[in-house]
């Protein structure tokens, strides 16, 4: 029976983009539903009680599926939707990869998102006022220490788990494209990272995100050209 | 092969403690290893970059398998050792099961966990002084919210995420027991979470972590009490 799958979401939201990447990587088509999360739509609420994106709907015939939160949706389709597997085959590879998952969806997003994300959009989404330099400031140094630990596993690996590529590069890739949407990410200084961002923003995966806008905060001018 | 099993723990992390109750469920024996990770052991480091527990160590013979951070344990657990399985069978479950996970390690840590825990036992190992009130306070009132909601579930549910035990009780009942050793829980106005955890506390699984005492923070009187 065919599946007709409703993601919920929001463009600029890194968790939501993991699902968005994954579901690309294993060619699952979907329909999109946004939500402006800050707003608490009701909706949104129904489906998963802590109120954020993004949110999966399957629905095969009058069986539904509803699944909140990235990791959730991650692990449910690695396992319902196994081609195209974005999952290492070993155990270390898998453990690998969801140590990376970890790592992004908490530390980097406490550490560089908490500060960057919170400045340049969620104040003006929730109409804070202008960004704080010293938070800016804090934000900047931690993003560069992260992008240290990025190139030094670049250095002696073709993906960030490994050999292969798998929901850990979906993870790093989705939290620093929203950063890079700002223009926040020093490129120049990390000639493995950037490489390695250049492959992944050239698969078809990467396309519907680089052609998000959102209104009254345009993207860096080269957020969407593949040869930054 | 046989597997030599290690895990390294802090006895009053909520992370750990999931893991803790995963192997005590599924009757993986392991030997422990108990990491004071506030004061940065180069061991734990060199295993899970992020520093903090926990880590399960799995040798069979020369092959040796590490896999840092709490969910990612829990699903490599899942994988490789199906036998008293902690997810439910069906798709539906298991999604409901994982968002629960993620709601007690993200939400409950943020708003009752990073209060409570900090200023009662965070403060105290790291010589940070005596307890706020008003944090106190703001942590005793987040977490009568999510005791609610763990009530509303159970008032048309066995176990948290459905009709079987699953990695949604174990997650919360980690986070609780931490705050129930506080003496912080006010089980007596939430009846139906206070007869789930009677019976999450009779299991054997429960047994070590009922057996932890932290020098210098002895656990409320009732905290190993199965009668409470």
């Amino acid at each position: 029976m065919s599946v007709e799958r409703t993601l919920i979401h929001f463009p600029l939201d890194p968790a939501s983009r993991q699902v968005r990447l994954a579901l690309g990587e294993k060619k699952l088509p979907f329909t999109e539903q946004i939500e402006r999360y800050w707003e608490h739509p009701e909706r949104l609420a129904a489906l998963n009680p802590s109120g954020l994106p993004p949110v999966l709907i399957e629905a095969r015939g009058a069986i539904q599926t509803v699944v909140a939160d990235s990791r959730a949706i991650l692990e449910h389709l690695e396992e319902r939707h196994p081609d195209y597997a974005l999952l290492p085959d070993d155990a270390q590879g898998r453990a690998e990869a969801r140590r990376l998952i970890a790592w992004f969806d908490r530390k980097f997003t406490d550490e560089v998102n908490g500060f960057l994300l919170h400045e340049k959009m969620e104040k003006r989404l929730l109409g804070l006022g202008a960004p704080e330099l010293s938070a800016l400031r804090r934000g900047r140094e931690s993003l560069r220490q992260h992008l240290r630990m990025i190139e030094d596993l670049l250095t002696h690996r073709d993906w960030l788990a490994g050999g292969v590529l798998s929901l850990a590069d979906l993870a790093a890739a989705a939290h620093l494209s929203v950063i890079d949407y700002m223009g926040e990410v020093p490129w120049e200084d990390f000639a493995a990272t950037r490489h390695w961002y250049m492959r992944l923003k050239s698969r078809p995966s990467f396309r519907p995100l680089l052609a998000d806008r959102f209104p009254g905060l345009p993207p860096a001018a080269h957020y969407d050209d593949l040869d930054f």
